[in-house]
């Protein structure tokens, strides 16, 4: 039952918002009783909460384990994490806009939680490639903090306008933009001067 | 008072989302009567509309501008359309988001004007990478349509983390976005070889 109420917040707050879906709404659709609702969550607030930290984990989970293994190089790392989000998007569209749109919902300890286990996917992602450029293959001298903002916008921007269903599959789109972060796209590159 | 109520839209619509925003609460912050509302606009969903439509009228007027000038090279309009849209953060900051979040609340002739705008300033984008890619200024053989979602991807996601009045500069955050749209982050660029 608690996993049908996530779904079933998942479902409404991305189709009316978060401010504009009662606990009412949600176990109206369930034809269960808001006595059920309260007996998972303590509020509206917390199931928000539940659906930002589900999708998260899973994603810092992925991550880490894309970043441990020891056989890939940083480039494929980066690669593999690239694919990570943007496969995402078939399975956690919803999830994902809810957690870009709603985040503003949620306030004190609830979103201090979230707010924490998003900074570690993005400083492992960040640290990653500061890694790669110790280990030369990455461009030293480019702050990894901004660069890893302009890579986390390149695919969380895909969960506004890609269609996974559309003509370009997954692994194109992300062999374009892993090309583009590696290599640019400008014929005479500067680097290699 | 048309633009008051605009920016008092833009406000509200900001803070609490449109759905959870009504014309009551527009009028009633800036102490005028609904009767004023009305003689501006036939509904919330106009003024919406228009907010949209101001922001992105502006931005692709100044887009066009930079297309059109013929003394720069395409490396270098692209590099002045990321600047004005990284510059734009610090002036249309809630617009922006709004023209994100909120344009699921448009329908029909509201939608597609808005559609219209959008996709133009999208096309413009893509036809300046394709025109660079004839003069031989960019890498040929990669699709232009996508390496502009990835590119607007880098300048749209600014919105939600960068602080103009943070430590690092706008000009800064251009230089190395547009570093990494030419040349990449790889050391051992495969475009070199």
């Amino acid at each position: 039952m608690k996993h049908k109420l996530i779904e079933t917040g998942i479902q409404l707050f991305d189709q009316n918002g978060f401010k504009s879906t009662s606990v009412q709404d949600i176990v109206q659709l369930l034809g269960v009783t808001k006595g059920t609702f309260y007996y998972y969550f303590n509020s509206k607030e917390e199931l928000l909460k539940d659906i930002h930290l589900s999708y998260i984990e899973e994603l810092v989970q992925q991550q880490v384990k894309i970043i441990k293994n020891r056989q890939t190089s940083f480039t494929k790392k980066l690669y593999e994490i690239v694919t990570l989000l943007i496969r995402n998007i078939r399975t956690e569209r919803q999830s994902a806009r809810i957690f870009t749109r709603e985040m503003r919902h949620l306030s004190g300890e609830y979103f201090e939680e979230i707010k924490d286990k998003r900074n570690q996917f993005r400083k492992n992602m960040q640290r990653l490639i500061e890694d790669g450029m110790q280990q030369g293959e990455f461009q030293s001298g480019l702050p990894a903090d901004i660069l890893t903002m302009g890579i986390l916008g390149i695919t969380n921007w895909s969960y506004y306008w890609y269609n996974p269903d559309g003509e370009v599959s997954e692994e194109k789109i992300v062999d374009i933009f892993v090309h583009m972060i590696l290599n640019g796209i400008s014929k005479s590159n500067s680097v290699c001067n």
